[in-house]
């Protein structure tokens, strides 16, 4: 990975976050094309483009958008409302128009938050053919009876969906899945936070045990075009992550998958139960789990965010900018995915090859091997543990949660009773 | 059902009560007769009468008792102890007895309540042939000792055992049972409420998915009786509630099936949440839950009373009487039996014919169609949910319970979803 | 049992634990016989002896020990520590040595506890030849640099490991084993008191339904070495206990099998519901239940201590000695076992022949029989509890459970029904 560049620090992170931001990204279309460009800087990336009209399990490949301009003008001939200032100011996937109307009629392709006068809203209108404008409720207010001009700059055409994988090879072809929405134009922490966090991810990961595949998709539609050209590959998934609202300040909230109880919804109970956070239940409704947990698939897929989805003020608004993410939230929402895939990777369950009565350890220089060191007396305990819970139905994490020793003393002990050939896998 | 005279107020419920409460009822004779005339001007009934000696289970249908008097008179010929003031003064099944006896002897046959000497208690000898009073201990305290005339013009015949059922079909054979006992004579909570709501019921059940099955018969005997002529309908039996104490002031009792997780179980906790309640585990002691639940049937068969089975002094006291029982209660009990049958009456599993991944619900006017709605959001979420979770293995109270949804937006929600081909049942 | 000295009283069984308590026991050698002489005066021991070398599982049953005297002299020719005084001084398995050396060289081989100052502690070598001196720090301190005579009499040759059994044949042959390692010198409450009341247990044990087999082996290689002469009968342990630090002033402590479910789980949690105590969860570490639940084993066997293993700070010092042994605990665990094997000798699982509805009771006489009793209420909700959970699946510990009653209720309630002809095994 010599010729990508490396995202270390939390300020790489940012730079990443303040480059992503201001691309007009929709389900379709160039926006998309830019971003994975981008993070294809930093990791190589496979782009998949699949042609409107295919097929995808239910649903079928749109049109694909693209935009260059839009505007509202007074009759002055200034902008009141400019696509240049920000893309949220269009509703996306807004056909072409190109018009002069009174406000009166105007009004109805308008949207607001006049709860928050001075945000403006992201709209989008994917399926059904119309146009559109997104601006601050005092924009309107400021904004006289008479006639305006409206101008939207768009083409809605057969084209393309574009979405990119990254995968890490394993030792074994099981696969953990990560991944992302690409969809949004311009909100930092949703989604642009965790594309770039898990960009920083995929670079430190290192001979993992299973294959790790990073999915950069549009949101919905994307998840299912992936589903239905991989249904032969679902099979391997073992695990995964959905991640989204990365970066803002609120804790670290993990929804469990559809099934409740799946290796990564332990691991993550275990791995987030030193941090601040919530635990939720699953609920059809958020993020990609939805295709990933929906009922044929029922993957253990669960979905990390900090505050969830629409669980925030800013949530799908203007608010969502570079300055609600925070370098620190980023910073920690990245070593919980390492931490998460630390376990989970070396998570597994042994079969003790002396399973009558314990086995004599100090013939075998277990306990001698130990004497000198101030940890002895856990690694002694983590041995006892393996062994004892080694029947082929608990794995290391099952150790680590009933003896209340660390993940890492657990493994070193298995790893040591495998090595004297006290444990297979 | 024009020719029935409705029971629609809560005024209608009481002038029920009022007319079944003076009848002296025992597990046979004509007082159970005159009940069920009574009833029958509410709702049709299909009467059985089974002849004394009918071996039933392990037990045999015991001979008939009817009684047209009954009295203790003093020297001076008055009456202290009256069969015409309240049937309760006479042990149920008591034998024909005219004699005088010095009191000394008398009183082994006379039952008081010491502790709330105003009070006449209630007492039967089915099994073993004896004969007694019940009176007041303030009455027996004012006995001066002496002779006493003591007469009981009962007859105990072969005859038969009566009861009744009221069937309302369904669209499928499945049934639902609706239990009450008819033997307890002036007790008005203990069971003459019962017995009224539970016609009050029966007359607004209108083509219900269920059969229902609402059975007025004497406890223990009777219930056991119709167990025994009907063993090959057992199967059939979906859920049941025996009905009990529905009058009293006290708030609202279920008491489990012996399966403790029966859908009648899950039905009445999501019922009852909303109004003030206990749930009570099964134990078999009570009413006729008891047969339901015997080890060899195990239906699911829960009970709901009020205060229950011996839980308030008044209990089988001439203290249970029609000031005891609140037409506001009584009400009360009535819409708790509508509004648990018609979540069980509509539940159901149905199984997602597009499972993977989510079904676009635009394309068939899913969304659209809740445009106006205000609770168009409520909609769609429980739409998502049920989609969701019809894998045939969760019903819809499931979705209901998981999602914090209305039951009837749950309902509508799946209607819709069938009604556009995307569940089968 | 007519020639064997009864332990009836608290004072019977103090005096057991002061002849018992001098006796330098190690995991073989002639302590261990004179400890098992001594038990064989109250209770009838089959002794067994395994050389030394017999491969037993993973482990070989080690040389045997035997010491006569042992001690450190000063130059004036004074022991400053002395074997004579209390066997704990000398590390167990320590081999023989006879060397004049300065106290900087000897400081090597000393052991002592700096933050108990005059206490002695407990050590062992079993599995790597050395040598060394267990002493109060006071008495460290106290000795002046200089030369001292260091001399241990020991032999550490061929030889036997020796354990005991005592059986109680049963009615059945499923076994309940009753386990107390043999091995610990002078410390009272671990586990010269569990011997002491395993022996006054099993003296009044009469006829019992399952067949009790006491083992009196040193820790860990003693079971082993039973587990490995015994693998055939394994499968016929029912249930077991591990009996340690069985009298100390602490409460009751039940350590739960690795099943964490298994019957004798349950009884204990019953039996110890009406006293002080704390259950905890299976761990590794602590007595033989280490190896009865090793996985391959798996046993249903607990472990009851009063304080637990290591919880006590005189744990493995000699400041566990007679002193901290109180007359009143050992009788309180003593009870706890009887009460113990109380409820699980009688529990059984019973099948009601008349599941069909409520079997008549009066015909059977099983209500006219209670009339007189003032317990026949109780009686009767037993018989009708025993009735109705009888279907093959619940146990009379659970119906105690389930109805509140007391064991010995539902037990009565069971013969009566059995003898009725109502329930089979």
């Amino acid at each position: 990975m010599t010729d990508h560049q490396r995202l270390e620090t939390g300020a790489d992170l940012r730079k990443l976050v303040e480059r992503l931001y201001p691309l007009c990204r929709s389900i379709t279309g160039d926006g998309v094309r830019r971003t994975l460009e981008i993070v294809g800087e930093h990791i190589p990336l496979e782009i998949h483009e699949v042609p409107t009209g295919t097929q995808v399990l239910d649903w079928t490949v749109p049109q694909e958008w693209n935009i260059r301009d839009a505007y509202i003008k007074d009759t002055s001939g200034r902008r009141v409302v400019d696509f240049g200032e920000s893309n949220l100011h269009v509703v996306g996937y807004s056909v072409p128009v190109s018009r002069k109307m009174p406000l009166a009629e105007l009004r109805e392709h308008l949207h607001t938050l006049p709860d928050q006068p001075s945000w403006v809203p992201y709209r989008t209108s994917y399926y059904s053919p119309t146009w559109g404008f997104c601006l601050a409720q005092e924009t309107l207010d400021a904004m006289p009876d008479g006639e305006y001009e409206v101008h939207i700059d768009s083409t809605l055409d057969d084209g393309q969906l574009t979405y990119a994988e990254h995968v890490v090879p394993g030792e074994v072809a099981d696969e953990v899945i990560i991944s992302c929405h690409t969809c949004h134009p311009s909100l930092a922490n949703d989604n642009v936070a965790g594309i770039a966090i898990a960009a920083a991810f995929a670079q430190t990961l290192e001979n993992p045990h299973h294959t790790y595949r990073f999915l950069f998709m549009p949101g919905t539609i994307g998840a299912i075009t992936w589903l239905a050209r991989n249904t032969d590959r679902v099979d391997r998934i073992k695990a995964g992550l959905v991640l989204a609202c990365a970066g803002d300040p609120g804790s670290l909230t993990y929804k469990r998958s559809r099934r409740g109880d799946a290796e990564i919804d332990r691991v993550l109970a275990y791995v987030l139960a030193d941090r601040a956070h919530k635990v939720v239940d699953f609920s059809p409704y958020g993020y990609d789990e939805r295709q990933f947990c929906s009922p044929g698939f029922n993957l253990g897929v669960g979905s990390l965010t900090r505050t969830p989805y629409a669980g925030y003020p800013e949530y799908h608004t203007s608010a969502d900018n570079l300055d609600f993410v925070s370098t620190e939230a980023m910073e920690e929402t990245l070593q919980t995915l390492r931490d998460t895939f630390a376990v989970l990777d070396r998570n597994r369950s042994y079969v003790n090859l002396s399973p009558y009565g314990e086995p004599q350890l100090g013939k075998r220089g277990l306990y001698d091997s130990l004497g000198g060191r101030s940890d002895a007396k856990q690694a002694q305990m983590a041995m006892l543990w393996v062994l004892n819970l080694s029947d082929g139905e608990h794995s290391l994490l099952d150790v680590a949660e009933r003896s209340g020793l660390p993940f890492d003393s657990v493994v070193a002990a298995a790893q040591a009773l495998h090595d004297a050939g006290l444990l297979k896998d």
